[in-house]
């Protein structure tokens, strides 16, 4: 991974707020964007990013977040249709070079991908990994893998 | 994967609608239990198990599901609390030889490893899923693949 990266990500969950804490103790510039101030106490007392309380689908605050600078883009919020949106912007809007969606509807990971998002979709891994554990092997991530 | 396995699966939610349609597709005899009753709508029409409305939480509504007579049990309910309570009555109490949970809150897996029950978490999954994609590889399960 190229050091020094400028990350936005917006949804201060359990997995965003793991990235963030993680992202930056690895010295990125980290950007979290989160509309429910008290999710911020997720992150790590030594978390040295920013935190941004806000509307990521509002653009006064993407652009509050610097989108246009960012190197990376990790749309993880709840709702399906608001990665969506925010992933769209930073693609079209801020040509953001990486852009990244959390999506829990595996029949939407094909739309996303089509569109340029690069998309998890936990739902889809879950049912595999157990699957996997079923058929008493070790989980793999998608069934095309070993 | 041994065929025409027993399997009960408590969580009728996305994860568990799926693997519950696939695994009945696939010849096993499949027992879903969710609290919610509109929850089995997410079923395949050709989903030829069994539905029970309950709280899993109820040894009368385990019983029912003839747990002691499952080969697996997988608890994918939202809930870590009651996936780690059904997921030890059915290793303790039905002696149910594989067990499985679902567990969002990353601390908890290891409590659960030790208890002999085997999880996913799909919150460090996705995670460590995003890492990957912004270092640029493909994206492995554990940090301890290749």
């Amino acid at each position: 991974m190229k050091s020094n990266l400028y990350i936005v990500i917006v949804g201060c969950g359990r997995v965003g707020s793991h990235l963030a804490d993680r992202l930056s103790r690895e010295g990125h510039a980290v950007v979290v964007i989160d509309w429910k101030e008290s999710t911020f106490e997720a992150l790590a007392p030594e978390f040295s990013g920013f935190r941004i309380q806000g509307d990521a689908t509002h653009m006064a605050v993407l652009k509050q977040a610097k989108l246009s600078k960012a190197d990376v883009l990790i749309a993880t919020t709840h709702e399906d249709n608001v990665n969506l949106m925010v992933a769209q912007v930073a693609l079209r809007v801020f040509n953001v070079e990486k852009v990244m969606a959390r999506v829990f509807d595996p029949r939407r990971e094909q739309v996303y991908e089509r569109l340029g998002i690069e998309t998890i979709c936990p739902t889809s891994v879950a049912a595999e990994m157990f699957l996997r554990l079923i058929g008493g092997g070790k989980v793999p991530l998608r069934e095309n893998e070993p």
